[in-house]
């Protein structure tokens, strides 16, 4: 039993046109990478094993969605910056800026994943099932492996869909 | 449609007690790295790569076995070399010598599955058939893709076998 | 001839409870790595090197700073943004904030110096003169030897020193 | 105090058309590198950082020279199997092979300079004083640090040499 992911809460979107939703992904995997701009372990490390996971699937097959999920030095890691770090690190995937709490420190979207901090990489399943969130370090091999795992399981086929009046088929 | 893969032809076995063949290792994933202990690729990224697949994966579903495929400086590359190597680089897995042929310096099994060079990765599936063949540098997170979806196949379930007197399901 | 390194203009320090000079750093070699928070070449190169110079060289024979020389993206490495980024890259040596020039992007050490971008390090010998202005990569060994030899020259002996009065030896 | 570095003790030499000997290297640096063909921490770290040396110094500066000295292994790490590795890992530098005992695993260059294993870096002055005996792995920056001083040490100028019957300057 997987639960469902739940949707990104999110302020803004860079390099996309229009804003992303997990749901109209469905079919595909979702690799969610969290990240800091200022935290070294996601520069050194994260970012490029996002770029890596871009590079290595096809499209057509994974997603790849930064989220920018800033818990500490607000006042610097603004939108702005995140713009001049995403061109200058040519991070070519959609990046989501993580909603900001009302109040508190932890956005929304790290606060309902319960994510421990970053870099954090969420991986989602082609039913849309939250499969993998897993903070720190991870070797790229174990990274493709669980992919690759994900890649070759069927899409849900027929699934009985029940709502007050009826049950169909879908 | 892919061939099943055939089996090794082995002049001599190390780090295993007794001699292994690809028939017995059905039902496990298996990697095959062929290399060369003088080969400058190999010892830099073949054999890392080879003792990260070995540590990324359990030993229940997928099977590493080293393959000294020598083609070139036979005269030092000798069986007693490979044994020092084998034990200066802690290579645990088991490595099968290829068997030599009756004249010319390419190896048996190198010939048979047409091996370009070393370092080459061999990755044979479930049901035993050759599924990867690939020559040269390869990422650690393709391998691991590739690993995970050989992973996530169905076992041959049912399956007719025929021999002389009758056919079967088993 | 080399000429003597003019001083550095600055607008604010870090790491220092008082702010340096090169003057006051006569007698010992000083490493001089301009950078800028958001070059990623910066970050992946020249600050680690930065940090190889301070651990391999006695803090009695190389003084190490570092310079925030922006020119680009002035909006987001502000002096608050770059307090973060010292923080959490765990710089502890000192590090100057160019100062900006009162038009134009490029700050004033920077122009005086005619540095050609991030990362650039400087070398200034024991008697203050500047002998290697280095743009882009450069590989540990050779800025290894460079400070090597510097070391290993003879502080300047006697030297005339001539103020508006008088001539003097000391 | 420093002693002189003594002659090594060579069976045969690699990559050169004549023996060499240090004293006819006086007044060059001289860096002897230390290692066994099998030995991995040489393979990975010790060669390479050869090599930097090589490329890094101008050959009218420093000599660089590889030393094999086997005490280990010694039926596998045979001259043949030497010159296969010298070939195949593209080593261009001399290579001597380090003159093997009478009796005991201990070749006599790696005994009279009481080497505690491979890889080993030696450096000799330019007046062919030992100045570094340095067992096992060293940052590049260290190692340029020290020849930078040694180059920057002026040559030996007027020696005051006495044997038995008389003192002579040259």
């Amino acid at each position: 039993m997987h639960a469902i992911a739940p949707e990104l809460q999110v302020a803004a979107w860079l390099n996309t046109s229009q804003p992303l939703s997990l749901g109209q992904l469905r079919g595909k995997v979702v690799a969610v990478y969290a990240f800091q701009m200022l935290c070294p372990g996601c520069v050194s490390h994260g970012i490029p094993q996002a770029k890596t996971i871009r590079s290595t699937f096809d499209e057509q097959d994974v997603a790849v969605i930064g989220l920018h999920s800033v818990f500490e030095h607000h006042d610097v890691m603004t939108a702005k910056a995140l713009e001049a770090f995403v061109h200058e690190y040519r991070i070519q995937f959609p990046v989501a800026i993580d909603q900001p709490a009302p109040r508190g420190a932890v956005p929304l979207t790290m606060e309902q994943y319960r994510l421990r901090g970053t870099p954090t990489l969420l991986l989602i399943d082609r039913q849309g099932r939250l499969r993998l969130n897993h903070f720190g370090r991870a070797d790229d091999m174990q990274v493709g492996a669980v992919i690759g795992r994900l890649l070759a399981e069927p899409l849900a086929q027929q699934e009985v869909h029940c709502d007050d009046t009826a049950c169909s088929i879908r």
